[in-house]
């Protein structure tokens, strides 16, 4: 069966991007990654993808992950702040 | 199919904020378009938001991603401290 | 149908409030405001609130948003210290 | 119907704590208050306790949200460290 | 019917350990003691422990309270580094 | 019946990496030695693997608890910040 390649976990293995909206791709291709490391066939991800993505449920439980990975990325970023705030 | 537009996944492309309010919106935002790089079929988000804006678990699933969102626009933006806190 | 009024996510567009008891109120408070944002139909929401809140589990995850938000007010207060600890 | 009586949603109006065994009791605490500002019922609380006691996968529902609640409360507490870590 | 004895939430009432290792045998018990205060009978707890663990939504299910519970701990102990990072 | 070998939970006993790659595995290992620690016969552990990872549901689940251990791990690390960033 088709595999997905073997990737990195954490590409370009750094938390730090130019901004938040490269952040946010970050997050989401974190949480892609750590699916790929459970679950290898291609045919089995996206016939899951088909599923969750069309079911609310699944779309809100799959953005609430990418709100856990994002929270990371933003603080390690210092928020991108450009000067402190307060 | 009628697809949602093109648009980054950060609006204005900052997690700052110039008041709670704005940032919560924020958050709001945050988590549709996510939703939306994960589904860009208009037919699928709309049937989807009648789905769980109906049920009491899908708003509470939603408003808790919301919370997690927000938790991180808060953080950026010091929370909107005007002078420093104890 | 009737319709939750227009009003903002966020009361008194801040984070502040004078005590963890306000604070917790406030959370409370977020919470509600979010959902009415996904969800204007007084009717529904009348449904949906007495669904839930006769369910444990309904219950639960509602306890858990509202957690979730306190931790961000909790933050934003600096836990209401008098003095700092420690 | 009987009711839970008025109470406040955070005992004492304070986060802070002697120790951390006080920090968790209090965790418990905000969460079943937070429930009791949703549902003040008596018997609907008494008949969801017995279902979601009895249950484990209600049982870690709700210890997940005693967890967020005393995490909000450590840090309220600086963790309750004698000197500074590290 | 058994019961399970009276004990504290928090063993030795500290958050403080010698170890990652440690701190991660807390998170367990922290949680495990959550549950015992919210359900006291040893064939609840024992039958409920028999259908989590065999079911693999429930070991997620309890290993992400381990995960919240380890991120107090873990804070609490300034993650045991021995020496500032960075 | 078969079991996984005893094993400590934080493999090193240190939360400390060399990078957010090794970061990344770490928090793959953290959730499942805790899902060990409850469950530890082998065969369980295969079929209910062969269940969740062939279900988007589990999957998002299953990452969910990656990126709750992982943000422990990165703040551990200060984020693998070369210099400090803003």
């Amino acid at each position: 069966m088709v595999q997905v390649p073997d990737k990195p976990l954490v590409p370009d293995n750094s938390l730090i991007t130019a901004s938040p909206e490269d952040g946010r791709a970050l997050a989401i291709m974190l949480s892609r990654h750590s699916i790929h490391a459970m679950q290898r066939e291609l045919e089995v991800l996206t016939n899951g993808r088909a599923q969750y993505s069309h079911d609310p449920y699944g779309l809100i439980a799959a953005s609430h992950v990418i709100a856990v990975e994002f929270a990371t990325i933003a603080a390690a970023n210092n928020y991108w702040r450009v000067e402190p705030v307060a």
